[in-house]
C-alpha cells in the first residue's frame, strides 16, 4: 500500500487527468473490488492491476452526489432465475461524473439499494458489465459521455442507466452483506447503519490520496511562483538596479502563509497516510481514521484552491499562460473540494465526529443527559486547560509552541462547548436531531476547521521536537511559527472576543506574522527545491535561463 | 460614452473573449488615438470604429509589466530622415500579452521611450504599422503569439519586438508631447512626471470597464449558483422529502455575503462610471478619478474571483461541467486581477492618493513637517469621529447605517495615521521614500481596502436614502446590511483590538451576518432575476425543467 499511494503522490506533480485514471482504475475500481468482494470476485484483481480490464466505481447518481445512503439505483434479487436486476428507476437515479464510464470501461462497480425477497438491505455493490469488447454498451445500459469539463478532460466521465439489466446472483460484493445459494440475504454486520458505514468506510483511501495530491499541486504552483519571484524584478529606487519581487512584503505576504502550511500539511499528511496504510488491511473501528481523513481532505483542498490562485495571481500575465501550467493545475484541481466527498459535507462529518455518538444518543430520550454529560466533560477539561493569562507580546512568547497551540487547543474546546450548549438549547426547544444540527451547520464547521487546526499544528509540533535532523530546524520552526501565527491571525476576531487575548497581544502577532514571511522568504527557494518535484516544465521557473526571456 | 460603456459592460455577461477582443480594438486602441492623439490621427477612427482598421495597444513589455514609467522599448527622432525609429533594445522590452497582435492587427499604438535630438522625454505613444494586409509582419517587426491561455483564448495575444522600425514624425501621438516640424520637442506639460501621469490618465477607461466586466460576470455566476441552489435537494429528515440546499445555512453563508457585495458594487461602480463619463473629456486633474478606478477595479476583481469560485463549489460536480459555464468564467476572469494594472499596485496606488502629496514632499527636507501635518490632521479628525462608546449589541443598533458607517471611517482613519507615523519613523530612520513606502506595503494594501470598503458602503447608503423605488428598500437594507456586518464581521480582530468594539458585541455582529443570510436568501431568486441577465445558458440554472435531469 505504501508504494503505491508514494507513486499515486507523485503522479499527481506530473498530470492531474492521468492522476484520476490511475486512481479511477486501481484505486476505486480495484479497492472496490479488493475490499468490498470476496475470493471469487479477487480473481479479477491480475486483469485490473495490468489494466487489461478497464473499470468504473459507480457510486455518485445525479440526484444524489452527497447523500449516498439515499442513493436510487434499486437492485433487486430475482430468485427464479439466481439474477439481481440493476434498474435505475428515474433521471435523478443516473450514475453520474463516472470516470471511466464514458469511453474506457467494461465492468463497473455500482452502488444500489439491494432487495431480497421483498426486504430491502440498503446500499450494497454490484459488478455490472457496462461494455462488450468492441466498445459498446451492453444490453439495457445506457452511456452517455458528461461532455467537456473545466480540467480532467483526459478522464471520460460519463453517465450510466440500467433498464432492469440482469447479473449473476455472484455479482454482489459480498464481503459485508451476501445472497446465499437458498436466496436468503445474510451479513456479518447485523445492524444496516453500521454495515452501511463499514463499507463506506473501506473506501477512505480515496480521501487520502486526494488530500495527497492537493498538497502536490500546491507544491508545483508554490515552487513556480516562489522560482519566478526571485527572477522577476519590478520597480525600485531611482538610479538602482529594479528589486526582485521575492524582495516585497506584499508577496511574502502572499506566498509564505501557504507556503509554511504546505510543509505543515505535509507532515500532517504523511501521519495520516501511515495510519491508513496501518489500518487499511486491518478489519477494525476506522471512524476515528474516516473522521480525520474527511477532514485533512477537505483544508487540504481548499488550501490547494487558494495556494494555485494565490501562485498564479503572484506570476502576473506570465502566469496566465498555459505554459507556465497554473492553467492546467488551476481547472484539473478545482474540482478536488467537491468530488470524493463535498468538503462542507466532510467537515460535518469532522464535526459528529466530535460530538462523539451525539446522534445516537439524540435518538433517545436520554438525550438531555448525554448533552449535559458533553458540556461537563468539555467545561472540565476547558478549566484545567486555561492558565492562558500570561498577554505575552515579546518575539519569544508568541514563537513558543506551547502558547500556539493552547491558543488552538482553547478554541476546539470552547467551540465545542458553545456548539454542544446551542445543540441542547435547540432540542429543549424540540427541534429533532436533524433540523437541530441544520440550524448550528456553520458553528459546526468553524469547530471542526478549528479542530483540524489544532491537528496539523500537533503534528508539526511532533516533528519538530523529535530533532529528525538537526539542519533543519531553523526552516522547520519559521515554517511552524508562520502556520501558527498565522492561523491565529486569521481568527484573532474570535480570539479576543472570547478573551483569550489582549489588543496589544493581537498587534504583536500581526508584527510577529509579517516578520515571519520575510524570515521564510530567506529559505523560500530551499524549500521548493527540498520538494524534489520530478519536472518542473514551466519556463518562467527556470531559474538557469537569463531573466525575462 | 455611456451607452458605449453599458453596451461593453452587458457583452461581458456573454463572452468575456468577445469583451476582451471589443475593448482592445475600440477602448484601447481606439481610445488611445482619440485622447492621446490629435485632428491628423483621428481621421484613423471612423475605419477604427467601423472595424476595418485592427489595431493593438502595446503597452506591457516582457520585463516591465506594472513599471511603465520604465518602459524599455526606444523611439528615437531622426531629424536626418524627419522620422522615428521604433526599437527594442532587449529581450526583456519586447512588448507582450498584446492584444490583437497575435493575428488580427495591423496598427499598433506603441509606448517607448522617446528621444528627441539626444534629450529623453520619457513615455510617448507611436502608431506604428505591424503588419501588410496580407497579414505578414512588416519589415523589422517580429510578432509572436502568446500561445495557448488559461483563457481569453478568442483573443490573439502577442509578442512585438521593432528592430530599428522607421516611422514618419507625425506618427507620434502628439496631445501633450509633439515633435515640431524644426525637429524640436514641445509640451504643453513642462514637468516630464506631470506629463506622463496624464497620458496615463486618459486610460483610466479601461480599469472602469474592467470593474465593469467583473460585477457582469459576478452577476451571472450567482445567477447560475442560485437558481440551482433552489432545484437541488440533498439530505432531509427521515421519511420527509429532501431539501433544497438553498435552505441550508451554509449555503446561505457561502453565497449570500457575496450576493450582497455585487448589489454593493454594483452601486459604487454606477457612481464611478457616471464620474467617468463626465470627466473624460474634460481637461482636469482626474488623480481622484484615477486612484478610485484603480481601487474599484482591483476590489472588483477580486470579488469577481472569490464569487465564481464559491458559485462553482457550490454547484458542485455540476458546476464542473462546461455546459454550466463556470469553466469559461472562472478562466477568462482570472487575468481581471492582473491585467489592467496589478491589484496590488493599483491598491498602493490607492493607499498613495490617501497619503496627499506625501511622495513629493517626501523628497525635500520638508518631509518631518509635513508627515507631523499629516499625523496631527488625521488625529484631528480622528478624535471628532470617535463616539463609538456604543457597544450596543441590538439588532436595531447593529443595523444602523450610522453605527456601520462610523466603524468603517475610523478603521480607515486610524489606520491612515497608523501609516503616516510608521513612514514618519522610518524616515527618522534614514530611509529614501522608496524603501519606507516598501516596508509598510502590506500597512498600505490594508489601508486601501479600508478605505474602498468604506466608499462602497457609503455609496449604497446615499442610495437607501434617496429611496429611488420605495418597493427596493427591504432588499436593499437587507442588502447593505449584510455587505457592512459581513466585511466588519471578517474584519472583528481589527476592530477589537483597536478597542472600538467590545467582545460581546462582536458576537451579537456574527448572530447578525448568520440571520441576514438567511433574510437575504428569501430574495435571493428575485435579486438575481433582477439583473436582468439576457440570457443564462446554463443547464443547471433552468427553472422551468424538473430538477435533475
Amino acid at each position: 500500500m505504501g508504494p503505491f499511494l508514494a507513486a499515486f503522490e507523485t503522479l499527481a506533480t506530473f498530470d492531474l487527468g492521468l492522476w484520476v485514471k490511475t486512481g479511477v482504475q486501481f484505486g476505486l475500481f480495484g479497492g472496490s473490488i479488493f475490499f468490498l468482494g470476496t475470493e471469487r470476485h479477487h480473481a479479477l484483481l491480475d486483469d485490473i492491476a495490468a489494466a487489461r480490464r478497464l473499470g468504473c466505481f459507480a457510486m455518485s447518481e445525479t440526484g444524489h452526489g452527497s447523500n449516498v445512503r439515499q442513493l436510487g439505483t434499486r437492485a433487486r434479487y430475482d430468485a427464479a432465475t439466481d439474477e439481481i436486476v440493476v434498474h435505475t428507476p428515474s433521471p435523478g437515479d443516473r450514475k453520474d461524473y463516472v470516470g471511466n464510464a464514458g469511453a474506457h470501461g467494461t465492468l463497473a462497480t455500482v452502488f444500489a439499494q439491494l432487495e431480497v425477497d421483498g426486504a430491502d438491505h440498503g446500499v450494497h455493490a454490484i459488478l455490472v458489465p457496462i461494455r462488450d469488447e468492441s466498445g459498446q454498451p451492453m444490453p439495457g445500459v445506457t452511456l452517455i459521455d458528461n461532455g467537456v469539463k473545466m480540467g480532467l478532460n483526459g478522464v471520460d466521465n460519463g453517465r450510466i442507466a440500467f433498464d432492469e439489466v440482469r447479473v449473476p446472483r455472484t455479482a454482489l460484493l459480498d464481503r459485508f452483506g451476501r445472497i446465499e445459494e437458498d436466496g436468503s440475504y445474510a451479513s456479518p454486520i447485523a445492524s444496516p447503519s453500521h454495515r452501511f458505514f463499514t463499507m463506506i468506510g473501506t473506501l477512505v483511501g480515496g480521501r487520502v490520496s486526494v488530500a495527497n495530491a492537493a498538497l502536490s499541486t500546491s507544491k508545483v504552483a508554490l515552487a513556480i511562483a516562489i522560482r519566478y519571484s526571485h527572477r522577476r524584478r519590478q520597480f525600485g529606487a531611482p538610479g538602482e538596479p529594479e528589486v526582485t519581487i521575492a524582495s516585497y512584503p506584499s508577496h511574502q505576504r502572499r506566498l509564505m502563509p501557504p507556503l509554511a502550511m504546505t510543509l505543515a500539511l505535509d507532515l500532517a499528511l504523511e501521519d495520516l497516510t501511515r495510519q491508513y496504510e496501518s489500518l487499511a488491511l486491518v478489519e477494525t473501528d476506522k471512524r476515528e481514521l474516516e473522521a480525520l481523513a474527511a477532514g485533512m481532505k477537505a483544508i487540504t483542498t481548499w488550501h490547494c484552491t487558494a495556494t494555485v490562485q494565490a501562485c498564479r495571481e503572484a506570476c502576473g500575465g506570465a502566469g496566465y499562460l498555459a505554459v507556465n501550467r497554473f492553467a492546467a493545475l488551476k481547472a484539473d484541481s478545482d474540482v478536488f473540494t467537491t468530488f470524493e466527498g463535498d468538503n462542507t459535507v466532510l467537515l460535518q462529518l469532522v464535526t459528529r465526529g466530535l460530538l462523539t455518538g451525539f446522534r445516537q444518543q439524540f435518538a433517545d430520550d436520554r438525550v438531555t443527559g448525554f448533552v449535559r454529560f458533553l458540556v461537563d466533560r468539555a467545561q472540565s477539561t476547558f478549566h484545567r486547560l486555561n492558565p492562558l493569562e500570561t498577554r505575552a507580546t515579546s518575539t519569544e512568547a508568541l514563537r513558543d509552541p506551547t502558547f500556539q497551540l493552547d491558543l488552538l487547543r482553547h478554541r476546539t474546546q470552547d467551540q465545542l462547548i458553545g456548539l454542544a450548549s446551542q445543540l441542547r438549547s435547540l432540542v429543549g426547544e424540540g427541534l429533532d436531531a436533524t433540523q437541530a444540527f441544520n440550524q448550528v451547520q456553520n458553528a459546526a464547521l468553524s469547530l471542526a476547521h478549528a479542530h483540524l487546526e489544532q491537528h496539523v499544528l500537533e503534528r508539526v509540533i511532533e516533528v519538530e521536537a523529535s530533532a529528525l535532523d538537526p539542519s533543519l530546524g531553523p526552516v522547520l520552526t519559521t515554517a511552524r511559527n508562520l502556520v501558527a501565527l498565522h492561523r491565529i491571525e486569521w481568527d484573532l476576531g474570535w480570539f479576543l472576543e472570547h478573551g483569550y487575548m489582549a489588543g496589544g497581544q493581537a498587534s504583536a502577532i500581526r508584527r510577529e506574522v509579517e516578520a515571519l514571511c520575510g524570515e521564510l522568504s530567506a529559505f523560500g527557494l530551499g524549500i521548493v527545491e527540498a520538494f524534489r518535484l520530478p519536472r518542473l516544465s514551466a519556463p518562467i521557473a527556470d531559474l538557469t535561463e537569463p531573466a525575462e526571456t
